[in-house]
């Protein structure tokens, strides 16, 4: 059967698809640092060219940020739209990764072998699992099996300010019978799944100021309001203390969990333990009634990620200072609307102030959550593709970080959107140390195989 | 008589004066960063150099950190000892400078001339005044009029390390009958004071870390909990409602303020409105019961000075980090003990962290509160005559900041300090666009003439 021939050729020239990867990871396309926008735009470079040599009719298409690369093959069969980034997080700390996050190479661990480098997991190696399997296709017989369009963002690390504008004015071009992206992950070690919830995004990005000016702390020390003081306990109070969030109207727009999906998700006995373990952590942070689950995929959630002011060196100075920030990000679900939590997170933040107090905003980041309609007949096909090469069934689970780009295929273009990935949960995307395993991108790529032909084969 | 023709001769030669200590501000003496060890020698070496010139026997003696500058005139009459710090406060926000911070220069403002720059009022410009006043009576007696000892230290800034070791190994030396330090200010504009109460301080430098590396907030947000919220609570923990300091047993060794003390004071009419108004702010912070003097001079406090964790850069990072930082000061009144109040903090922050947290501990700093003795007579002698040199009569005040130099000679050496200054609260000392009056650097140096002229003339 051709398919086998197709995973045949996907193994044999594995070291071929690997070289290629590594390529692209030394490319330092960190989307969120403009001094870094060269780099980005080498990246769709590299793309369009890969994609060319493929037979795909690619190009680089300007935004007023990163470029996005887009691709076309025609032919007959559904029309499947093949989304990934080529951007990455940026790498600080530098000085807590082991090997130079830009020059990435396949190491030994005791879990196997591993592709280490920024972007190896997210997305880039996710992203090249897809283009590797098309190229083992097309290499075995000539032609795609079906239309597929190709779309690379260079911006999802930093919001994707671009995407819902180019969207918009090229729907007719991006609309397709199904979408697929690659920026999920396993479920477990050798689990696969098909995310079908993702949670929404709000960001606030703000310095409030006080005094006028650094005071010195023992001339104005205990009579100055410290901005410090103010911001500590405007962020301490958006939990209580049992770990729910205060702001008036959260929970409004919170939908419980069906009962199905609540003991589908119990019989994937998460090992929270391990999961917390793995990371130095030993109880779960969320809401004391929700199970550790629930807490990352359905339950919305408030972290701080940066916090800064006052002095930051070496040794000590005793300055009051006159201003202090924060980044401050809210995981969504269900119908929470990111301008309703918007507002009621500024109007906590401003009747917190003392008098004279003022506060500056810099972002304006928002996304909701997404649920996918898994009713289309395309899902259960990929679950059984996927479930033919793992050694496990495939799951239906969902995700705690946000993938906008999902919704708004359904949004804007009303085209359903399937998510699969095949990361793992220590790959140490956003950290230090990222790697993805060649398990992952080796099997990845005759997961896609595979999928191409599910979905093509029966469709006319 | 005598002390006229000194006088006239500091009017005269007062552009001289400013030469010299334009030359010395212009030397960048940072004592908490290594970067400028050097410019912190060249800073000694230009003082013994002075004080060379002037016929004192001065030498740079060394410390395991920045040297000591110890000169000696002998003498008939009592034993004065002069002391000043040469090291400066860290310029940083540096881009809120006007001027370069090292780039001294007079300024026409509608208060009058200043000097601006780093080190103008704290500590340059106000150990210059001291050092001028002997120059003029040099030049016009050709003799100081009794035993003086000169005394600079270059770690004030950075918490005094070496000092109490080097007044240990050298107290004889050091011992004399009364010290004089010019480290504080005037009252008000025109108002001269000799401080008696100095605040102590405890400082503490930590680390709290939670998972063993940076999350991703998507991934983990939730379920894992974030270092910085951690901090936060702890922080905002610090305070109650009505502004007072939480830790156990606090408030224990706060004494209040005796009755006689807290009348002088309410006599002073300090403006809290303008004192506040001019840094931007407008209501006290501290215990909601104490005026605003209390406040400042004879209560407690606690500050964030510094804090930071997470993603602090351009653009936004859904990091969940492994830790956060801060540096908190307490400053100390009464019989507190810094090393009992570090005990409860460690204590208070310990207990609050979650289960698998641990904290690191950078800085040991601490120095308890300090109290002259005011029965001296020399203390009546100098007060009379600052009162003949400004307009208005000299008080006797409290002070905010820690001198710890002021309870080290009492502790170390059985030496009295007394405390006089001619800085101004719009100083900006250890902020940008630090300044020093003009006419606080003539009439200081005028000051110290007639001090010198006091307490010499009727000792044998």
């Amino acid at each position: 059967m051709s398919l086998d021939a197709i995973l045949s050729r996907i193994d044999r020239e594995l070291p071929q698809s690997l070289d290629r990867l590594l390529e692209l990871l030394r490319i330092q396309s960190i989307s969120t640092d403009p001094a870094f926008k060269a780099d980005c735009d080498a990246a769709a470079d590299w793309l369009v060219e890969d994609l060319l040599n493929l037979g795909v009719s690619a190009e680089k298409r300007p935004t007023p940020g990163h470029p996005m690369v887009v691709g076309h093959v025609e032919g007959n069969g559904p029309h499947l739209l093949f989304y990934g980034h080529y951007d990455v997080q940026p790498v600080d700390p530098l000085e807590l990764w082991d090997t130079p996050p830009f020059e990435p190479a396949l190491e030994d661990t005791p879990n196997g072998q591993v592709i280490r480098g920024r972007g190896s997991s997210d997305d880039k190696g996710q992203l090249m699992t897809f283009v590797e399997a098309c190229r083992a296709w097309k290499a075995e017989k000539g032609t795609l099996p079906c239309k597929i369009t190709f779309f690379f963002e260079g911006e999802e690390e930093s919001g994707s300010p671009s995407l819902v504008p180019f969207m918009q004015e090229n729907a007719a071009e991006l609309t397709s019978d199904v979408a697929l992206i690659c920026d999920t992950g396993l479920f477990a070690s050798k689990v696969p799944a098909i995310t079908t919830m993702l949670r929404g995004l709000l960001g606030e990005d703000f310095t409030i100021t006080g005094p006028t000016r650094d005071l010195h702390s023992g001339m104005y020390g205990g009579i100055a309001m410290n901005p410090i003081r103010v911001l500590n306990k405007i962020l301490a109070g958006l939990h209580d203390e049992t770990g729910a969030i205060t702001l008036p109207g959260f929970y409004d727009d919170v939908p419980e969990l069906p009962d199905e999906m609540r003991a589908q998700w119990q019989g994937l006995n998460f090992d929270h333990d391990s999961f917390l373990g793995d990371v130095g952590l030993k109880t779960p942070a969320g809401e004391q009634d929700r199970t550790p689950l629930e807490m990352i995929w359905s339950r919305p959630t408030c972290d701080v990620n940066g916090i800064w002011g006052g002095y930051t060196g070496d040794g000590f100075k005793t300055v009051l200072p006159s201003e202090a920030s924060a980044k401050v990000s809210f995981r969504l679900v269900g119908q929470q609307d990111p301008d309703k939590i918007r507002v009621a997170f500024r109007e906590y933040l401003e009747s917190n102030l003392p008098e004279g107090f003022t506060v500056e905003y810099r972002v304006d980041k928002g996304a909701p959550a997404s649920q996918m309609s898994i009713e289309d007949p395309a899902f259960e096909k990929a679950r059984a593709a996927l479930s033919d090469e793992w050694p496990n069934p495939a799951a239906y689970v969902g995700c705690g970080g946000s993938i906008p780009i999902a919704g708004y295929f359904k949004d804007l273009l009303g085209v359903d959107a399937m998510l699969i990935g095949f990361g793992k949960d220590d790959d140490q995307i956003h950290s230090p140390n990222e790697k993805y395993d060649l398990e992952s991108f080796h099997k990845g790529i005759r997961s896609w195989a595979r999928i191409l032909d599910a979905l093509s084969r029966d469709e006319t």
